[in-house]
């Protein structure tokens, strides 16, 4: 018995995100305008990211704003460094960025804890500022997303790649930078109305046992993510990759009728992400677009077209929303429980 | 009709990394040892790495090589920050690393040569010593792998590994991890043994649309590695994880009989993998074990068994060898090209 979408966990939660940002982005500009604040004094230019799961996609994009927007070396941590090798690395002059939703993980906190030791600067993006995260932290950066209740994290990412977007935006201290993101929730509320077209899309799929998602530059965490909540949510074999990676080895899996997601916005990177599409078209892929060019769109099998262009840094704030969509409604289409996945839960303590 | 696989190219380059790393390991060792002086000389505590496909692999055993046993910090690099974006990091106090069998890929050129502009120690690990790569590095440590015909790398793979561990060593200066490195050449060879238990286990697979590769530590690049061989020679989907990473969302698409390659061999990690595949047991899966250890081996459907224990630093050069022997005995059982894959070349271009 098909269950009623809209009365589920999930989508309030990914209906919520334009509340969410807009919350974010007022209560915290003066906790980011202290991070950055600190960033310059310490003249510090390397960032350590550590994260797991859909926190680390966040991580991902972290390492495209700091690095295109602000010049900041950015390098994600590999945790079992520190918890089972006990070698961690030295982290003096960085700053070290915990991402979690929960603020729980032990081996997050490790990293923290450590880096702390070390003298480096902390700072903390999470949903629980009474976590044993937040306390590793010299700034804290609440995302104000209030209870997460779907396993499936939505809401808390794209806060996530908010927080992030917010001390680019201090750091780079350019009006326009900071008008770009204040007018952000409203392209993500715009973007939520692609809600019918993707419910259309997602039936196709419902046997699809094995798909790739492909992005690149700042949308390179969007194809992770979007990978991640059709694996979550609709046990499907999933990979992520950029379409650099993909055409060192992996093309040679592409045969007719094989899925690929395909994201690509407006910006840098979207003539090699059109490029790509051309390569996959000409072996028969199937192609599903999730973009705002005409370009990539018309290549497409499947076209979700984006209804609003913003600059491509906060571009993965709105290209996420078609692929929470389609994880959602494919797990409906499968008639999988939405707010619970099996086999996983909200809170996953890793060493 | 089967190919007599061998007289294929990839069986003989298989066969021929035993001699390969003695090679390499008398050749460079001096080059290792000046750049270590170098590294010493000018107090760096940072690497970052440039590479691609299979090579990438081999910078993900650097990153936990060269933390573990040496203390350094190590990133991989974001090619497109430099060639799309145009606004690369700064590099200044870092050792920047290409590595590329060919040293042709312009996007790793041009991370190589921006890192020189800036003043930083740049080393290159390639098979083509009078590449464009090759012409970027202030010290240049050649595979010795000679020519490799085959499109999927594999004497080349283990040989950039051995150039790592080559550097590790002359870093850490202590004569038991020099002995145990000039040992290993013949550890290689005694796993080649695990060619007939391989080819035995292959057809069981044939029919195998995806799959999932889990290791940890240092070889984490094991199971990226072993997860491209088997895409590129036998165009299955199969997605490489760290345990700790599968377990926040990924665990939930396992259902009865997916199969999972694990790697764990004695050592640090060997604890957290024996955990892992008891988790995937218990959820039905089919497991394949590549272990030394009793432990792991006994929980697998299909164990392969490693003849020989070495340390776990060094481990990924045997460990991944009943990986690359499994894609080669599939693509014959699938009657695939073994040695030109579809689709794909020996030098892939990308920016």
């Amino acid at each position: 018995m098909a269950t009623n979408i809209s009365q589920t966990h999930l989508f309030r939660e990914i209906h919520e995100q334009p509340a969410v940002l807009r919350r974010l982005f007022i209560e915290e500009w003066a906790t980011a305008q202290a991070l950055a604040d600190l960033i310059r004094e310490r003249d510090i230019d390397n960032v350590i990211i550590a994260a797991r799961g859909t926190s680390d996609n966040a991580g991902r994009y972290a390492q495209y704003v700091f690095g295109a927007m602000n010049g900041l070396s950015v390098g994600l941590s590999a945790p079992s460094l520190f918890s089972i090798y006990r070698r961690p690395p030295h982290m003096g002059n960085s700053l070290v960025l915990g991402i979690s939703q929960s603020g729980q993980s032990p081996d997050i906190v490790g990293v923290l804890a450590e880096a702390r030791r070390q003298g480096a600067l902390t700072a903390v993006l999470t949903n629980r500022p009474a976590s044993p995260l937040a306390e590793q932290g010299d700034v804290v950066i609440a995302l104000h997303a209030e209870e997460e209740r779907a396993v499936a994290a939505t809401k808390t990412y794209t806060a996530e790649l908010g927080a992030v977007a917010l001390i680019s935006a201090a750091l780079s201290g350019a009006a326009e930078d900071r008008a770009a993101l204040l007018a952000l929730p409203d392209a993500v509320e715009t973007t939520l109305s692609m809600n019918r077209a993707v419910a259309g899309a997602a039936e196709r799929y419902r046997y699809m046992t094995r798909c790739v998602t492909a992005g690149r530059g700042f949308n390179y965490a969007t194809a992770f993510e979007t990978a991640l909540k059709l694996k979550e949510m609709t046990y499907t074999i999933v990979e992520p990759y950029s379409p650099a990676d993909f055409l060192h080895g992996p093309l040679a899996m592409i045969e007719p009728g094989f899925p690929v997601i395909v994201i690509g916005t407006t910006g840098a990177v979207a003539d090699d992400m059109a490029n790509f599409a051309r390569t996959l078209r000409e072996r028969q892929a199937e192609l599903i677009a999730i973009s705002d060019t005409a370009a990539l769109l018309e290549m497409a099998r499947i076209p979700l077209a984006l209804p609003v262009t913003v600059p491509e840094w906060l571009s993965p704030m709105t290209a996420i929303i078609p692929g929470q969509l389609l994880a959602m409604h494919l797990a409906n289409v499968r008639d999988y429980n939405i707010d619970s996945p099996r086999a996983i839960h909200k809170v996953t303590e890793t060493v």
